[in-house]
């Protein structure tokens, strides 16, 4: 039972370990193996071992950095593995997932494999730099405390040219929405070139501070190589802008660090597109969960985490837990804002609120831009529906007063 | 048939697409929706399109910048949609995935999708650097032309100091490998600082060098955020190494471009852990193909493509038909050299060498240091496989006068 493939013993079932240094991963393994077997092949290989015994390996290195096997449950193949924290290097998420994350999903004794969480020792979690601003930042750069926030995403996502972008998110801005963000595909094209896209959005935004008396918020997509990343973030500053879009997976961890770690004082915006290539299938890859704490250790400050209702997967308990977490007390790490994002309209509003709550940005991009009347009234009726759900008015009653979710309601229903 | 959710008909089937003009995606499309229909989903998504007709998309924009289905198979479920080239950023990955290998994984309405391959024209494929060195200029490094590499991985993965490291480098030098590599969750530990592994490898590399005539190579993992990971590469430089490895996917592309781009003249081996996140199921998400051409535009000169016979899955048709991609012509991209790596040991050198050829890196752990006598037999031990293979000698006839592969044989086997 306790026999392993390089020989060593990895087991350390009901044993206690010291959660300040351990790093503490939750795994479902679906694989022929005895659970037991499979928990310590999936221990080795993510930590010291390998396929057979080596020379080079002393016992006292085993004892000192072997991973431990704490939990393993033969009916729901799930095992929980303690991992010395001696075996990490501080504030580095690429070598983070090379440990637990790796090569592990590639064995072929393993069909399956799922990272399902991770738990870090404050002092792991306190060597990452966190988000800037946080949830509470995000809220006092925008002035708005306690209704959910409203985003607008440019749409068509490709298409628009840069003068385009820019009227119609002062439109949206004028509508009532605090946030205009590109689209993720959306970076540097021919047709709406970045630094023009930057300048007069800016330009705009600011002419809709003035005149709404209200604060408005522009994500750029400075999405690209590290470098680059850099230097557009460095120009979005000095244009004027407060915050910045990263498509946190197609970018990668290594990117993303290297942004943060900038200090550019730049809220960013992470969108997570790609992420169900590695998420959607419960029994293989990693968790949204896992992705969320690895976004909140680099520094996110506000993240896509599900809609539940629109035209995205992802389950209402998925979401309120990888939202809760966002808000939760974690080392020294500020709190995140989750985002809902995906085939809203006005009247999903009550039903996501409903699931979500209030702190949270809900972007509307079809939804809004979709409006019979266009862009302005596209976003008079998405505030005009957060409006209702925070003065608890039901969604058809408010929309007797304000003609724009009425118009909505009419093409896309209520709920 | 040709209706779509936002409106707009992407079918272009059966007609033909200038292929300088397009980037093109192979998907297979796993959902209940009629074959056109939910073809003409990703075609949106991915592009252009959303979930509802919107006021912002003129008819002029959809024509130039819409995707088109060019071919949808029923019964397969595959099919290729063209992208125009306008709706990219070149040289930028993270926007091309954004792109084809976004959202279009998250839609309810497609529960599975796997990107199996992209084909660039030529005009985006000189966009990016590509290798360095490539295959060539490796080989061309190591004096080596004709037969595999040979490459030890140092293990334990992780728990040996740097003068250990260092010391049972220069053993597998001794015994005659070409290179000599970190494992890919080794990066910048207490137990093994960075600065201390590489200076001390360097010297007992070139010492090496000294004693055998013969040019060595040593890999060290660099994965970090993407400044940090500079700063390493800088540092090997200057001590005088010639290569650094990076685990591109834990990384990611955004850093592993932003290396590339800082042409700091070093060989770019890189790891591929945690690509069966998203490469394994054969339903849904990336194929490895398509990783393998993304790791050639950002710069890599050696890549882990698979082992066929080793301790990780993959088929041997996937793995030559990837490393026949590395090495084909493809713009003015160099080719890059696969590496073979994972649970290998002496007796499965001719088994892999049937199926790879002698274009690759064997890379050796466990079935190196895990030989009975030791590191620097089992060095030799992989030396001779490989000499057995390249002069056509039975591997059994050849461990005769060749002790050191005879113990590897007792304790492995061969095939």
């Amino acid at each position: 039972m306790s026999q392993i493939v390089d020989g060593y013993n990895y087991l350390h079932l009901g044993r206690s370990v010291k959660k300040s240094e351990h790093i503490i991963a939750t795994f479902f393994i679906g694989s022929q193996m005895e659970i037991n077997k499979a928990a310590q092949v999936v221990a080795g290989e993510s930590s010291i071992g390998t396929w057979t015994d080596i020379k080079t390996l002393s016992k006292a290195t085993f004892k000192k950095l072997s991973a431990k096997v704490i939990q393993a449950d033969r009916r729901t193949r799930i095992v929980k593995i303690a991992y010395p924290l001696a075996l990490f290097e501080p504030s580095n998420i690429a070598q983070l997932l090379s440990d637990v994350a790796g090569n592990i999903f590639s064995m072929k004794a393993i069909p399956n494999l799922r990272l399902i969480d991770l738990e870090f020792p404050d002092k792991y979690i306190n060597s990452f730099l966190g988000p800037a601003f946080g949830a509470d930042g995000v809220r006092h750069k925008l002035k708005v405390y306690k209704r959910p926030l409203i985003g607008a995403i440019m749409k068509p996502k490709l298409g628009l040219s840069w003068k385009q972008h820019a009227h119609f998110a002062y439109l949206a801005f004028k509508g009532g929405v605090d946030l205009v963000k590109d689209d993720e595909n959306l970076t540097d094209q021919t047709f709406n070139p970045f630094d023009k896209r930057v300048r007069e959005t800016v330009k705009l935004a600011r002419k809709a501070e003035q005149e709404t008396g209200q604060k408005k918020l522009c994500a750029f997509n400075i999405s690209a190589s590290a470098n680059e990343m850099i230097k557009r973030a460095e120009f979005v500053k000095k244009a004027g802008g407060h915050c910045a879009m990263v498509d946190i997976m197609t970018v990668g961890f290594s990117g993303l660090q290297a942004l943060r770690q900038a200090r550019l004082g730049l809220i960013l915006h992470g969108h997570r597109a790609m992420h169900s290539t590695m998420t959607r299938n419960p029994k293989h890859g990693i968790s949204m969960t896992v992705i969320a704490k690895l976004a909140r250790l680099a520094g996110i400050d506000q993240l896509h985490t599900g809609t539940v209702v629109g035209k995205m997967e992802g389950t209402a308990r998925e979401t309120n837990d990888i939202n809760k977490f966002l808000s939760c007390k974690w080392g020294r790490i500020k709190p995140v804002m989750p985002i809902a994002s995906g085939g809203l309209h006005p009247g999903l509003v009550p039903q996501l609120y409903k699931v979500i709550g209030p702190n949270v940005i809900i972007n509307f991009g079809g939804g809004l831009h979709g409006h019979p009347k266009g862009t302005y009234q596209g976003a008079q009726a998405a505030f005009q529906a957060v409006e209702a759900v925070t003065k608890r008015i039901p969604l058809k009653k408010h929309a007797k007063s304000n003609i724009a979710l009425a118009e909505a309601i009419i093409k896309w229903g209520a709920g």
